[in-house]
């Protein structure tokens, strides 16, 4: 059967694929992290010069489109984006953060980075915190780490039954399902880290004395667990990746691939919202005239 | 008498003069805030290239000045800093927020844009909001408009008695010297607008169908409400001008300067603070062995 397009005259670029379909996770499949490469190029720029470029390219939409939410939520759209960043240690949730807001304006992002629970957050159901730190209508919100934390950590270290790690499964699933009915695009990405580049960043800690304070010993007593982490990541990732929600799969042993690909997933979403300017509500001649008589 | 450094071989290069000296409103007088240039340039670069080059050569140093402050606080350190940003409508307080944490790292920054009170934040008194939105130790917290309005339009409007904002006053003030108290250093900017530059701003937002969302005819009436409101800053910066916490008065006409002022601003006081990287709490050599085998 021909394609569509046979026989049509095609543009003379090559056609840039899609990240958000290149990078999803298959919704309902089993998840292997081995076969996804954390030095991948899976698409896009093929070398850090032009990823920076194309990376800085992408700033001036970004701010637009976050923008154009914003002023749509002073109209009344309930619209907003969270971005959900998880990751083993090192793989660079902070710097992506700092990296992706730095296109943004921070007024209009709501960002969280969640720790081990407080005294006053672990009386609390486990998702407590996390519906105290999402973004309001017109807000971009951005989490290092997540409710994700506590289906991962947890399992690892077996303090909760696996019996309670399925019900939270099932709890981060209606939840998201909610958040998305209520016009919350939840775009949740997995950091993916080779075992080798995370010696290599936390060797980097060490070499620099005023990194030190970023390391402690636990940080290589939770190495040792790599294989469970790992386990437990592809457990989440095949359990909460939904249509409603799905997972994202970022290569992060490059940073500026790393960089480029949250950039352009965040940029296809808010593209894909195509939030507008609302128009005025009042008589553009008639305001003019009154200030320029003030 | 002479002087303590007369007769010193002197650095070839002129001193620069300590920003904060020179925007800081003294304490318990009276201010009138005409006698201040909204376009003036106090000190520092004399034009917008050269500011916006200087500008740029504060980065690095509050990027790691911020650092330090986080890194102290994961050592027990409680200090931290909460810059209050105050201005009439258009004086660029979103700006400023933009520009500023350009320079630092978002996950260490606690930005909060305070509008016209809720519902809820109704039913409490109105320092309750302000307490939820405080940096934590090791944090820049940064608000666009704070408690100050509750000062500012409840006078303007005459919504409540002049012995109640006398009594906000006093309230502000203990508030402040708590906060001094427990270790944040309080930065507190009045950025000084004309009122021929406000007309210029409400202007090109008329201009720009796709400013329209910013603008509403309110704008205007409260426009006409110049001369209350200035008269309610100058009490306010007046009444709660303290040793404890200042106020700062930031030329703001022009971006450039603004954005020069500030930044200098903020790194000098990060630099009396002088927080240092805590020392690591490990052996850095059986780390590294530990780490190279796994």
């Amino acid at each position: 059967m021909p394609k569509k397009n046979e026989g049509k005259k095609r543009r003379e670029e090559p056609r840039e694929p899609v990240l958000r379909d290149v990078l999803r996770v298959p919704v309902g499949e089993p998840v292997d992290l081995t076969s996804y490469d954390a030095r991948g190029i899976p698409a896009g720029p093929p070398d850090k010069a032009a990823g920076t470029t194309a990376t800085a390219a992408l700033g001036p939409r970004l701010a637009e489109l976050q923008e154009r939410l914003y002023a749509s939520s002073t109209a009344g759209d309930r619209r907003r984006l969270l971005l959900v960043l998880q990751g083993m240690d090192t793989s660079g949730k902070g710097g992506t953060v700092k990296h992706v807001i730095g296109f943004l304006s921070p007024s209009g992002c709501r960002v969280r980075a969640f720790k081990a629970p407080t005294a006053e957050e672990k009386e609390h159901p486990f998702l407590w915190r996390i519906e105290k730190a999402l973004p309001l209508p017109g807000e971009i919100g951005i989490f290092d780490r997540s409710h994700y934390e506590d289906v991962l950590v947890p399992r690892v270290h077996a303090l909760v039954s696996g019996s309670e790690i399925k019900r939270r499964y099932r709890q981060i699933n209606h939840f998201e399902k909610a958040l998305a009915d209520d016009g919350v695009t939840v775009v949740k990405v997995f950091l993916h880290l080779s075992y080798e580049e995370q010696r290599a960043r936390l060797l980097a800690r060490l070499d620099d004395p005023d990194k030190h304070w970023k390391f402690s010993t636990g940080d290589i007593e939770e190495r040792a667990l790599w294989p469970d982490y790992r386990k437990a990541y592809e457990l989440a990732l095949e359990r909460c990746g939904t249509d409603a929600a799905p997972w994202y799969v970022v290569p992060a042993d490059r940073k500026w691939y790393r960089n480029w690909a949250i950039s352009k997933l965040l940029l296809e979403h808010l593209e894909a919202l195509d939030p507008k300017y609302p128009p005025g509500d009042f008589d553009v001649e008639e305001s003019r005239k009154r200030l320029l008589a003030s």
